[in-house]
């Protein structure tokens, strides 16, 4: 736990970050450099060639980390003053763990458009978006808008993020059970944003066997009271479950993902699963099941998102590398193909997978430049 | 004049601009403070005391400079890639200079309401919003919104902070020429943003008689050439001109403000203003009339927007020690009161006036805490 009067020290002026400069102004001559007229040599260069901006202003280095507080850690829809300490720690955790430019910012909330219409209005001013903790099914749209018309990276931490760790837990976790990755039978409980995204990393991996469970119960590719994203997907799976509730869909699955709210799962539902069923019980702060009750139940490997214990699913493992990536390389788009190549270079960084062992420490030093690697390698490839 | 290369070299690794932290993250402890567990002990308490957001995040300190690039320096609408440079310089002095912190923000050009819809969006993430480089009349309609709508500072820097120099500069060359300040009368060449903000604050300190001249000639109260802006100022001044262009409107005038273009006013203008005439020829690179000719003709001050001559009339002696003292006292709107006060402090930086010192030297170690200063004492003043 933490000391909360230590937290609200630590923030108390105003936040946690500070905009510093790498030119100093002590003379004329220095000014004359950092503003007029040594500005206007910019604006002319820049108004001659366009694709120069990126170049000699921050536009080429800032990221944007986005939200309108509409589904902020499990807090819910507490608005954007309140989503602004996420945003901020975010990029906090881009400055110090990758060097990354990051500010916050907190938008109010209006509907999926008007939200693209801001972004796409201030996108000349960042190198990326970083979209954080906004409702689904909104987010969908929402990204899948920005990606089409912007020439920068979007990426939405809720979705990709959690995609990418889970991915690469899985990857070890059946590793240690002996299984084959693409035969896995997986129940996902929690289908929003990061439940639809996990959901359709696992397929894009070879993973053909879904169920999705959301608080209505299992998702159905005909049933309205789901909404497209998640109709979309189960459509994609192979498997068709009769069973209609998480009990009943548990039975003989292989893995559990659960992206929801705490105590969902029973020891009796693990004792359903297939032989050595694999547990990700990752809400927070209480998880779906305690890591204790799933491994007397039989659970063989156990990942949750706390610290608390081990294997823990963190998109700290993700975000601050991907960007550092995406920045050197000039990639414009996160794409599967290289969302899944960040989870396998996550996996393979644990060299002898065990159960209390299937994904690296939050805090190694090795994740950022290998998750930054595999983004250049694969730019290096596109060209 | 500066050396291309020099600036070019100086801004290529993406600008001037980087951002920082306060908080280091070297363990996990670290970690639960700057990150989860700790933001969401700042989420709930924003979320329960909105009024605390301001505290604990960077929205308490950040200011946004803002342009859409549709008047960047001299230069016109060249779009807000090619206006970024300007604003990025701004943040830059900012920092520098008064240990604000402030960010370039460049949108995409879209009608005054859209620009406005923007800001307001994104408006919970910073403490104030400084326009820049935005053309008339699109500004003013601009500002008069954010004004009403916004509960953090608004401030257009070519209007607000050019009439507050202007104002400064001109109190002192009263002075210098023997002559009240009230009883002058003024020509305003050149009525945009600057010169219908500078109008107004001209009228707010005292001056009754101004003749506005833009490219249409002098501007009539009844006249559907010149905007509504333009036409409410004519109507205020209690000056209503015969004259119908530059011309004859500077006959017998006290005072030139050029805040146009370079070469439109000539020595025999010159000869045909009152005695002591007093030219403020302000427009970049190439001023309205060359210092040297004015002074042949007659002039008995005169001030232009370079550092090549004495009587800078800059708005660095402005911003930055404005905004450091809004952030300080928590003013939320920049009244022209205030902005005498600041004019009239500056003014009063110059102990002794004389022809070539109306006016501070931009970097004056003493201009910043003056404003800021000023700023404090009429915050205390309001309580």
């Amino acid at each position: 736990m933490v000391d909360e009067k230590e937290v609200l020290q630590e923030h108390d002026q105003h936040g946690v970050l500070e905009v510093s400069s790498t030119l100093t102004i002590n003379d004329r001559e220095e000014l004359s450099l950092a503003y007029t007229p040594g500005v206007a040599v910019l604006a002319r260069r820049i108004a001659a060639h366009p694709e120069d901006q990126r170049v000699y202003t921050v536009s080429g280095k800032l990221i944007a980390v986005v939200t309108d507080g509409s589904a902020v850690l499990g807090l819910g829809n507490i608005g954007p003053g309140a989503g602004l300490p996420v945003v901020e720690g975010k990029s906090l955790l881009y400055q110090q763990l990758a060097g990354v430019n990051a500010i916050p910012l907190a938008m109010e909330q209006t509907d999926v458009d008007k939200l693209a219409d801001t972004l796409e209005e201030i996108a000349p001013s960042f190198a990326g978006i970083h979209l954080e903790d906004i409702a689904a099914p909104a987010c969908f749209a929402l990204e899948d808008r920005l990606k089409q018309h912007l020439s920068i990276p979007v990426y939405h931490d809720d979705q990709e993020g959690t995609a990418i760790v889970t991915l690469a837990g899985l990857i070890n976790a059946a590793k240690v059970v002996g299984k084959d990755l693409a035969d896995l039978r997986v129940v996902i409980n929690g289908v929003g944003a990061s439940g639809v995204a996990t959901g359709r990393l696992l397929l894009a991996a070879g993973i053909k066997q879904l169920i999705l469970v959301d608080k209505d119960g299992v998702v159905k590719a005909d049933d309205d009271r789901f909404n497209e994203y998640q109709r979309a997907l189960a459509c994609e799976s192979s498997l068709k479950p009769e069973a209609t509730d998480l009990r009943d869909a548990i039975t003989a699955a292989d893995v559990f993902i659960g992206l929801s709210v705490g105590n969902v799962l029973s020891a009796d539902d693990v004792k359903k699963m297939a032989a050595k069923p694999i547990i990700f019980a990752l809400a927070n702060p209480e998880a779906e099941i305690k890591p204790e009750t799933a491994k007397e139940a039989g659970a063989a490997v156990v990942a949750t998102g706390s610290s608390q214990y081990p294997n823990q699913i963190n998109n700290i493992l993700v975000f601050p590398g991907l960007f550092k990536g995406l920045l050197e390389s000039g990639i414009k788009q996160v794409t599967p193909e290289l969302e899944i190549a960040v989870a396998r270079a996550l996996a393979g960084m644990v060299k002898q997978a065990n159960a209390d062992l299937i994904i690296p420490e939050v805090l190694n030093e090795q994740v950022v430049p290998t998750v930054c690697q595999t983004v250049l390698d694969y730019a290096a490839k596109l060209k």
